[in-house]
C-alpha cells in the first residue's frame, strides 16, 4: 500500500491491541474512575447474508482465527471488564464453545440467542439473572453492548462509554454520516435529502446501567423484539433515559461485506508487521548485518529490536513481537531455531497470531558449495513443517557476503525487501523455502 | 480468506472488469437503447483527510497504479461512453496528466477544478461548452457524474443510470442504510432515531440530461457551491427535476478510509487471481502435470486453461489472463520464458496489471545436480530482473518427480498451494526466486 501514513482505521495502540495478556489501566485518562462493575454482551447470532459468504461473518477466519475471537480479545485485554456474554444461535453453539477453548478466552460465557437481535441481547442480559443457570454471573453495574463484527474497539473508548453510561444511564457511539441520507417517494423518486450536519450514524458500542436496559427489555413489546434495531431507543421509550452520544473513532467500523473481511485481515497483518526482533548470537558479522537490517526495515515503518539471544531473555521480547529474524553465520543454527520454536510453543505466544521466524544465513566463506545449500534447504523444510503445525511460520534466506560496498548495500536492501514481504504476508504456503539474496 | 463464497463486493463480471480493451454492448439488457451521447464528469479534487494518508486517496497506488486509473478504466471500457472529464486541483494537474499517459487512457480530458466539490463539477460540465478551450468536447445528451474513489462501478448499472437520466432528466444510485440514523440534541443526547426503511443512502453514479444539470449549476447560489453536497438536490431545486432513484449493487462503495484502500487492493488481487493459463509445450509429463494442476487450482477457485504454446497462439489467452504457468522438463526453457516476456511487453498486456509468470521445472531425471540448480537460479534471476521492469513478475519452482503415487499427489498439492500463493500476492520482492517442491 502506498504511500505510507497513519492508519486511522487501525487501533491507536497496536501494543495494547496485540497483547494477549490482560491490559492495565495505566496512563488511561480517568481510568481510576472505574469503581463499578462492567460486563459485556456480544450478540453473535447474525447470519451475515451481506458478505455473500456461506459462513456468518463473525465466524469467518483470517490468520487461522475467526473474526469473533478478535472481538472477544479486544474486551478480554481490558482489566476492568469482568465478564463477556457471547450470544449465539443454536447451530453455532458448539462452534463458539470450541473457539473459546482453542484461543484460550477466559472471561467468556456462551449463551443461546433468540430469533432476533433484540431477543438475543435480552437473553444475554438474562445470563446475569441466573435464571435456570447453575452458576449465574454477578449482575454488573454497567453493561456494554457491542457487535461481534466490530473487532477494533479500544480500551480508551470503552472507558468513555462505560463512564457515560454510569453517569447518564445510557451512552452510545456515533459517527458522521458518510453518504447523504435521502427520503424517497413511494414511486422511487427523490423526495428530499437530510441536512447531514443534523444527523449521525448510530454505531456500537453502547453502554447502559444494567437495571435500566434490563427493565427496558422486560417492558418492551413483541413489535420491538421483532422489528426494533436501536437499544438506545428502548432505553428512552421505556425508561425515559436519554442516552449520551459520544463521537467514536473510525476504528469502530462494522464488518458488513466481504470487502470488510479483506480490510480487517489487512489491518491485522499490517499491525502485526509493525515490529520485529533480530536475534544475532555473538558473532560480529551477524550484529553488523542486524544493524543494517534495522535501518532498512525502519525505513519500511518496521520498528526493530536487536538482541543477542532470545533463549536467555526474560521472554519480554517474545511477548512484544510476532516477527523474529535469526541472523547467523554458522551452519549449525538449526538447533537454535528448533529451540526457538519450542520456546514459542511453551510461551503460548503463537496461539492468537501466527509467529514469523526468518532464518537469515550469512555466507561469509567463499560461496559454500551447492550441495551444502541443498542440505540446509532439506533441514529447514523439516523444521518448518513441524513449526507450521504450531502456527509458527519459518522461512530461510541465504545471503552471500558479496564484495564491494555498493553491491553489499544492494544485497542488504534486497534482504530487507524480502524479509518485509514475508512478514507482511505471513503466507503458510511459502514456509520451509530457502530464498536467496 | 475463509470460507470460499461469492464476493458480492467484487464486480459481477470480472472478465469485463479486467479487460483492457473497450467493452462491447453484446448481451447487455436494453443496451441497444443507447441511441444518445453519454459523457462522464469525474471530480477528483478531494484531499482525502479521512484516509489518514499524505496523498489524496484517489492518487494512492496499489499494484503500481493509482486508484483513479482503476475508476477511469471502469468507464473507458464502456463502448457507449464517449468522453471522461477528470477534474483535479491545481497541485495534482501534472500528476493526473502523467497518469493518463502512463496507463494509456484514451477518452480522458483533464481540467482544473474549483475550491469545492460543486465548483469542480461545474468546471467539468463547462468543459463541454468549450469556453476558452481550443478543442471543446461535443456536448453530450446525458452526463454521468461519479466519484473518482468508486472504482468498481459496472457497465450494466451505468446503463440503467444513463437510460433513467434520459427518460426522467435525472437519476441516482441509492443503497440501504447500514447504520441507524439518529438526530441529536444540541447537548449531544439522543433526540430520535429515523425509521431505516423510509430512508436511503444517496451514492454515486448519478445521471443527468446535460442541459438540466448545467442550468442548475448556472442558477445555483454561492451557498450551494460552498456547502451543497447533493447534485440531485440542485436539479430538483432549480429545474424541478425529481431524480429517479435506482438501488445500486454493493460494488458502488466509496473508498473513504485507509481500510477501504486495503479492501480495494484485495478485491483487485482476488479478481486477477480467478483465472490462469498453463503452457505445457509438447512433452507428455508437462501435459500430465498441467492437468493435475488444473484440478487442484480449480479446487482453489481458479479457472485454468491449458495450451501447448502461447507464442503461436492468437494472443487470445494473453488478453484473457494475468497469470501464466510455464511447465517444462527441459533446462533450456529460459529462452521460451524470455520470449514470453517479450510477447507480453509487445502486447502491452502488463500496463494495467502486473502479469505473473511462474516457471515450473519438472525434474524427471534422477535429481539433477545441485550445481545445475544453482545455475538455473542465476539464470531465472537475470530474466526476472528485466521482466520486473516491465511489470511482469517471474518466479521459478523446481518440482522433483518423486516416486510413489501418494508422495506425488502431495508434491502436486504443495505445488498448487505455492502457485496460488504467488498468484494471489503478486509480490515483486519475491521475483527471481527459485522455490522447491
Amino acid at each position: 500500500m502506498e504511500p505510507k501514513g497513519d492508519n486511522i482505521d487501525r487501533p491507536l495502540h497496536p501494543a495494547g491491541f496485540m497483547t494477549c495478556e490482560t491490559g492495565s489501566n495505566e496512563g488511561l485518562p480517568g481510568c481510576g474512575s472505574i469503581d463499578f462493575t462492567v460486563a459485556v454482551v456480544l450478540p453473535a447470532g447474525g447470519s451475515g447474508e451481506r458478505t455473500g459468504l456461506l459462513t456468518p461473518k463473525q465466524f469467518c477466519k483470517f490468520l487461522n482465527r475467526p473474526l469473533i475471537s478478535y472481538t472477544i480479545q479486544a474486551f478480554e485485554r481490558v482489566a476492568w471488564i469482568e465478564n463477556i456474554v457471547v450470544v449465539v444461535a443454536k447451530d453455532n453453539l458448539d462452534l463458539m464453545v470450541n473457539i473459546v477453548q482453542q484461543f484460550g478466552h477466559k472471561k467468556v460465557t456462551v449463551v443461546l440467542g433468540g430469533s432476533t437481535r433484540h431477543r438475543s441481547i435480552f437473553k444475554g442480559l438474562q445470563a446475569f439473572q441466573g435464571r435456570g443457570d447453575e452458576s449465574p454471573l454477578t449482575k454488573p453495574k454497567v453493561v456494554i453492548i457491542h457487535d461481534a463484527v466490530r473487532p477494533f474497539v479500544e480500551e480508551d473508548f470503552l472507558l468513555k462509554i462505560a463512564v457515560a453510561a454510569r453517569e447518564q444511564g445510557a451512552s452510545g457511539a456515533i459517527r458522521p454520516l458518510v453518504s447523504t441520507v435521502i427520503a424517497t417517494t413511494s414511486e422511487g423518486y427523490l423526495d428530499h435529502s437530510l441536512e447531514r450536519v443534523k444527523y449521525r450514524a448510530s454505531e456500537m458500542p453502547q453502554g447502559f446501567m444494567y437495571d435500566i436496559i434490563y427493565q427496558a427489555y422486560v417492558q418492551c413489546s413483541e413489535a420491538d423484539f421483532e422489528f426494533g434495531t436501536e437499544c438506545l431507543h428502548l432505553a428512552l421509550q421505556y425508561c425515559g433515559t436519554n442516552a449520551k452520544l459520544i463521537e467514536g473513532p473510525s476504528t469502530l467500523w462494522k464488518v458488513t461485506y466481504k470487502r470488510d473481511l479483506f480490510a480487517a485481515e489487512s489491518i491485522i497483518k499490517e499491525t502485526l508487521s509493525q515490529a520485529a526482533c533480530v536475534v544475532t548470537g555473538v558473532c560480529a558479522e551477524s550484529t553488523q548485518l542486524a544493524h543494517a537490517l534495522q535501518k532498512r526495515l525502519g525505513a519500511l515503518d518496521m520498528q526493530v529490536d536487536i538482541i543477542s539471544t532470545l533463549l536467555r531473555s526474560t521472554g519480554k521480547f517474545i511477548s512484544k513481537s510476532w516477527n523474529f529474524i535469526h541472523v547467523t553465520v554458522s551452519n549449525s543454527c538449526l538447533e537454535d531455531v528448533q529451540e526457538l520454536v519450542r520456546t514459542f510453543e511453551e510461551s503460548g505466544h503463537a496461539v492468537l497470531y501466527p509467529v514469523v521466524l526468518i532464518l537469515v544465513q550469512l555466507d561469509v566463506s567463499e560461496q559454500s558449495s551447492a550441495s551444502e545449500r541443498m542440505a540446509m534447504l532439506g533441514a529447514i523444510r523439516d523444521v518448518a513443517t513441524e513449526a507450521r503445525r504450531r502456527n509458527i511460520l519459518l522461512y530461510g534466506i541465504l545471503l552471500n557476503h558479496v564484495q564491494g560496498a555498493e553491491k553489499w548495500q544492494e544485497a542488504v536492501e534486497n534482504l530487507s525487501q524480502i524479509t518485509a514481504a514475508l512478514i507482511k504476508e505471513r503466507n503458510p504456503a511459502l514456509t520451509g523455502q530457502l530464498l536467496w539474496v
